[in-house]
């Protein structure tokens, strides 16, 4: 099941830069790793924004919901989720 | 290159239904013929309303806006357009 | 899995009465019958507007949308999802 | 009578981990309290986001705000709040 | 129980006047009889718009809509409701 | 002549709580003194919110202003003003 | 006393010609009146735009909203109104 | 002096064709005048939406005004319009 | 050339007073010099608000911008520029 | 390949000033050197706003986020993207 999920980076101004590092270091892992899981089917930069737009595949809301409250930038990031279905025009079978 | 495009249809009320089974018929097979030559990757309904998320795959702006204002429901949509690119943390190849 | 609707009605001013009369009692019946089966688990009404908020329980995004672009009075609303998942301090079984 | 209640929560960035942590716990005894009450009827999180949708059961208005107003995550949550009624279709006897 | 409601009126600018005029007319005397009985406290414009702020006093939510969805106006004006309680700072023993 | 106003509390987090209470024991002398002069006609808590709904009566906007910026909370709240007048449905003669 | 009064026109696209032109006659006639008897103290257009901005100079919020109402575009504008008062930098007597 | 100017174009559906047609026509022409005359600088389509993006180059406000004023479309665009000002890093002289 | 500018000053909390004295100080002495000069023709207050509505009266956007910029309270202000023109109904020589 | 690129400055107000004078130093000095490769063909200030309105010429989306992130203030902007392409009624021919 298909939800599309837009992603809004607002790190405070004042975080040590380590810390930052750090953090999205673990975000890149994390990421990769719900990729390779077939989890995190898609994942855009928006051009010119600190965000991006990503499709996920998951079993339940709450599956949903687990994976993107762990993600290690979740407590600073706008987070919006749309649910999507098969549009009947579509002839990709894969975008269920 | 790609572009996150949403469509919002928005059908007068007092169009006749033959007019309006006819659009979305032309409109069906446009899209079609889009997504068959490679220009439109992905096509989804966002659930609960007469919208959709797609992901266009072009050469340039003007080649976007050629075939966005080409569609049949064109007059009748609220159309956004955000370009992407591809994301550090993307393992996919192809989501260039 | 449980999904949060809001529904506002917008009628044209221009539609006759009985063809709106007509409608709302095919809606009626519509959503009774969903109610009977438990996909439409809670229906209230805002007060001081022609407009609801409603918890639907459902398989998928896909069934979702089918039964809310099957409402009689779809092409007249402007339909807002959100999808729920079952919060960690809740104490009711059934808020999955 | 019901109330439709959102609550979305914005800890600030720089709140230590162990104050945090403290609000919360009283906030999930708290909101577990009202529940055996019966009069926090209902407690969704929003899939994606630090944020609830609760269905309230109340004797006024006053008797709302007391309860919110008390929450310890009060000063810390942006709510909104719209009074409900029952709706002429719902079927559920006690969507009151 | 008080409740603040806003309401915006928008009549169809085809309307006959005559029509109009009724159903204005039939607002008035309706706007009256429940100020007379109490439940419509306060009426006031809001100064350069067709538009007032009121305050109402019912028993419930369900009052609150059943007198706001028998107002002649209500299928042509946007109305707005946020239910009020006593404020600790206030004086005014009615103001509850 | 009647204005609505309403205020919006927004304390900054960081602020002593010894500090916020005495700002807000001003604030509500204040509020009773210009309560008992006639000034401040009315005062509702929004509930479920830091917030009010109040009806100044007053001179002029000069006046409004003078009263409004100098409450003790002023620098701390986003404040709307709205000008009332008469309502000619109103059967209320102090509702000017 | 002064307000700030934005009015932004919207004339119904199939409004006969004639009578556009003697609703904005009689606007221009009623405009000009009310500007020598000093009630209506500026009129701007705003550059790009069907509306304008004014300054109105009247003795009360209910003259305000019989001047505004008596307006023969008023049935077709969008109105939005400010009160105004003497700024403690302004060095002109008259802008009181 | 320069003018950033965006234009959203919104024709009544029920327009016939042939009046959209000697509309967009005479809209060409006129605008093709001025880019001629060096009044209107630029002009771009914004991707995927009947609207564009324009720099005028004028004498003043009121110039803007009676150029954009007389354009054909006027009456069916959303108008926009902000004053620009030479850049302290612009290289390019032209851009004042 | 005349602008409608509105501005809201938003001091942040926790400015040291001496310092907000000192910037308000040397504001008032900007805004008075100008207003000598002609260059900034009306100063309003908003009723209830920390902002102004302001008229200025200048040679081109460079010099609208070059005073505004120099505002002592410029970086705490969030600042709002509309290009105006004579209003055709105007019977004031000098609201050109 | 143009896009349209807004960018407002929102530098924190705690920031030391030998630290802001150091980066918009190094702004600049990118600034232009993107103008002098043709990268940023236009940079126009918006007249009393801390802001730019900006037209880039770029290979791809990709190109304008490489662009847009290297901007020594990227970190405290908040940037709008829009893609333009060729109006049909231009007559300049490198506004492609």
């Amino acid at each position: 099941m298909l939800f599309h999920v837009e992603m809004v980076v607002e790190l405070p101004n004042d975080m040590p830069s380590n810390m930052a590092d750090e953090i999205k270091s673990r975000e890149k892992a994390y990421a990769q790793q719900l990729q390779t899981q077939g989890k995190w089917r898609h994942l855009w930069r928006i051009a010119g924004s600190y965000a991006n737009v990503s499709i996920f595949d998951v079993e339940s809301n709450a599956e949903l919901h687990e994976l993107l409250s762990g993600l290690p930038l979740f407590p600073y990031m706008a987070i919006t989720v749309r649910p999507l279905c098969r549009h009947p025009s579509s002839i990709r079978e894969d975008d269920r």
